[in-house]
């Protein structure tokens, strides 16, 4: 069975999900919706696409999944209306930046037994994903702690960050679902420590742009998440697991990997220094699994509630940051 | 103007490269000859392009350029024959085993003014390139010496051995090609030994599995190339180019970069572990320069000159291996 | 002027820093007192020196200097007794465990002006001074923020876990040092949190054996430690430093750096397994540096008053981890 | 028994190994023998050895052993002069720059059983240490070829090029020797070729500056040998060993291993630049191995057999330069 996939929103992110459809086997973009007209006729003539209103694919019978890539306000109205048509449906992180619109969401899509993909790209890196599986496998032995570097190359404009929901909601929710993945056991207390070094027009909106978290859990697993709005030398993006036997970790990644040595030293190039070069080869993968899972019937991972936890983590944070203290999940 | 094209011959590397034209920008796959009637079907299929037999490509008005992926002994007349029928040529390495059939065959390239690009793929990886970009912006000096590292993952079957024209015509003509492209200078001497250490079956066959290359230029710069048959660890391909101010090297390239530490020592995965997920960049970056090449009107590289030159080098280290001398290419 | 070193106890630690001194340039050890007659001794011996009680050194007008290796209960009460003696004092951390006792015995090295030197080795490693030097030549700008893993190879005896001190006034009193070594401004806010993952012996004597630390100061600059009284692959001792134009990070160390690549990966060797064997250098630099700060009439650092302020810092990460909060230096 | 060693030569590399005696268990430098009497004397001091002449010491009934750091061209008559004192000796590469001195120098030793070691100092390098280990314990199963690369900091200045014997006999007579070692089986043909590209002072003196060498063995194994008198980046020198089973390799030392990433890329500093430091270790433990054979009456390792090898195999090269060709070593 070929799945026709219909693209909501045909921007940056649009077009990297259009191109993975595309490539993937048994999915085909049939349609595409986007508010800026000329963005949605470019995509749709690149795969041979109509051009459609959100409505018109909500009720096309020839649409079995959506992939919602329009603006995080209008995410979990769209899951909404797209689960109630029927649709499976693929969308961006986050579901919405309130607790309680995303349990709302969640609850009607689980009312109707719908399908959702949430977008944690991350969990499809390669790199990422041998991690997961040398755990797996018990290379390590039991996971102790984890650690994660994740720093931007730089700080997104202002007007971004207006309508980001803070550091924690939108950079530090990939570490919150990648700490979760891989401690393999629910955070219980999250403590996090915040502030402005990089720029002070983030700190005049409210918000931080470096942090640091650490998230412990009932069996005293530890997590330890350092994040930046800077990196001058590229996407700074790296894991790192200890276990009662061992470490495993990855790497950063870079686009060219030669080395010059001259009196000097020895020099490296910098790494990628964009999230869609960093991690082209999981947007491919997270497209092709959320393919897969519709032609086999199975609910697609990461799901709504594991988009919903990473949520609650970040609003923890949040909390954390003004108390000063550990926050209890059991407080959120 | 968008390049229509036809591949001659559907197999393995058929397939990559009807992909890389369907990825390149202005290209077209239209037509696919293979003898092997399926073969040509499901290639055709999968890009929307029609099966067609060699001739019917030739005299197609609507065929701009051919790729051809076809065995060796058919390369240099297919060359002919499309050049004559006024198509753009891009042609897997080697041209032929013969070097009197190259010769012959690139007069009447020359002659007619016709289009010929040679499948060296590996000028075209992002590594060795970024090599060549560093060589060229003076980062190293002037260069010394060359030091290419090229191991097979494991031996091909006897039967591949036995129509190779051996190891220097069939791999290390890579490494020949690749020597002439860093050196900046013309080869005049080379030096090879040889021997059998991996299968003495391709000893049988009067090939080897082992062999060391010495090149040296007029003005006394050296390249040293280690070829062998056999790497357990994986595809090894690695490049290190000294010069007066420094020295250049690309390393090895892992489908994963994790690395597991435990009471045994720190362990990455082994290498890719064949040619064309370790290639998969420059099989892709050189379709594009040949398509680019054809939309602009200039000769592409690398060209059947090229080929001729890396084959008259194989010829240079077969005599060497056999009298235990350098040889003078204008012995050759 | 030739500096006559006096040894306090001559057990491990003794012995490496009675070769530290024979090997400084103008530095002698004269004389070795130990409870244990027989290491006191084979030291003097082995040096050329006498064996004598404590108070014969103090009495002693050809000593110029003592390096107290005594066990930590008796540390305060020596340095007391030595800069009233007259003598400059080398003494390995800490000075106390009680911080009540470290200000008295501060307060009586500063009323009579004594020389006190405190032995935070790892400021003298060259791979973490290099890290120094580079933040200090302003290769990555203004820091932002310290990373330090620190494991040992594997958890001490019960025995010495009692009279510890517990993980973070024994173990992580190094990491606290190098934080305010490299952070460049004290630290104000102390944030721990600690579990028994190694051993189940550590925890029924209210001890930790799994820690993470975050450390803040403030203009808002952040300090992460990780610590674990396991690493199977060896002694894990990195330190990362962040800043305003870069990172500059110093490597773990392994005894031989070769590499063995097979069919199942490339494997290094383990690290260094023992702190005597990773922090040789380190060692030898730290006395060398204690003589000639003696040669030169200068202060010698780490001082006694860093000594106290690691102190304070692991007391505030005791009392964080307690309360689940993060705790103000001025509460200390 | 304490083996009472005498230094013949108290420059650079007679200080070097009158250290490590002194730190070798059971050895003491007695005495001391230099043209330069201030030198002398300066060694002697810091020892507390006497100065005496050659042939006091030759006499001297409280001598055990000899270890001659002396000009090459005083070596072959030095050892024929301790060797009949009855001393054991221990000289710096090479015995001679000729082969037949060389040859009439060992059948003495040979004749009179003498005990003589030769200062091969890599052998004891603890890198390359660790290579030999990792073959002999199976790791990468038969030998297949060796890779040596060895590329000095700095040209040596004329005055030394011209008593050197040229870059063969005094530059890659190392890695001949470190190819016999790794090999595990002899060389039996030898191929090279060098040219002037760093100084052309060096080429007026007849000598070379950048060469490269292939060596074969019966069964067909391979050794490739990259030299230069010139490496920016510092002291250059990497061993490579590929067998059926896997590859082992030896990567570069540097004094401080840190790494600084900025916007321009990764770097980590420059190589050690000087063989003294590079070495230590290996000088320190081939002056213990001396010591420890002659306490334990074996035969110390490598050999005077094992110099003249080594210097066949340059005299080789040399020969093969000049006639272009693989010159046999039964041709030597």
């Amino acid at each position: 069975m070929a799945v026709n996939v219909a693209l909501l929103g045909a921007g940056r992110i649009g077009k990297v999900h259009a191109k993975a459809v595309s490539m993937s086997e048994g999915a085909t973009v049939v349609a595409v919706a986007d508010a800026f007209e000329e963005a949605a006729n470019a995509l749709a003539q690149a795969y041979g696409a109509r051009v459609s209103s959100i409505d018109e694919i909500a009720a096309a019978s020839d649409v079995d999944a959506v992939i919602i890539c329009t603006p995080t306000d209008t995410h979990a109205d769209l899951i909404e209306q797209f689960v109630k048509a029927g649709k499976a449906v693929f969308c961006e992180k986050p579901i919405d930046l309130s607790l309680e619109r995303v349990k709302s969401c969640l609850k009607t899509v689980e009312d109707l037994d719908g399908t959702l993909m949430l977008g944690f790209n991350r969990r499809f890196d390669p790199h990422f994903r041998a991690v997961k599986e040398a755990i797996e496998a018990g290379r390590i032995g039991d996971v102790e702690s984890v650690h994660i570097t994740s720093r931007d190359p730089g700080a997104p404009p202002p007007a971004y960050i207006q309508s980001s929901g803070g550091i924690f909601r939108d950079m530090t929710i990939h570490d919150f679902d990648m700490a979760r993945f891989l401690l393999g056991e629910e955070v219980t207390s999250v403590f996090a420590t915040a502030s402005v070094l990089v720029d002070p027009e983030i700190g005049k909106l409210g918000d931080y742009d470096s942090a640091m978290v650490v998230l412990t859990t009932a069996s005293g697993k530890q997590c330890a998440i350092s994040n930046s709005r800077r990196a001058t030398y590229g996407y700074d993006q790296r894991i790192e697991v200890h276990g009662s036997k061992g470490v495993v970790s990855a790497e950063n990644q870079r686009p060219v990997s030669i080395e010059v040595a001259t009196a000097e030293g020895y020099t490296r190039p910098p790494l990628h220094d964009f999230f869609m070069t960093r991690y082209t080869e999981a947007y491919a993968a997270e497209i092709t699994t959320f393919v897969e899972a519709i032609n086999q019937g199975q609910a697609p991972q990461p799901s709504g509630e594991d988009g919903l936890k990473a949520l609650a983590l970040a609003e923890a944070a949040v909390k954390s940051v003004a108390e000063r203290r550990a926050i209890g999940m059991d407080e959120i």
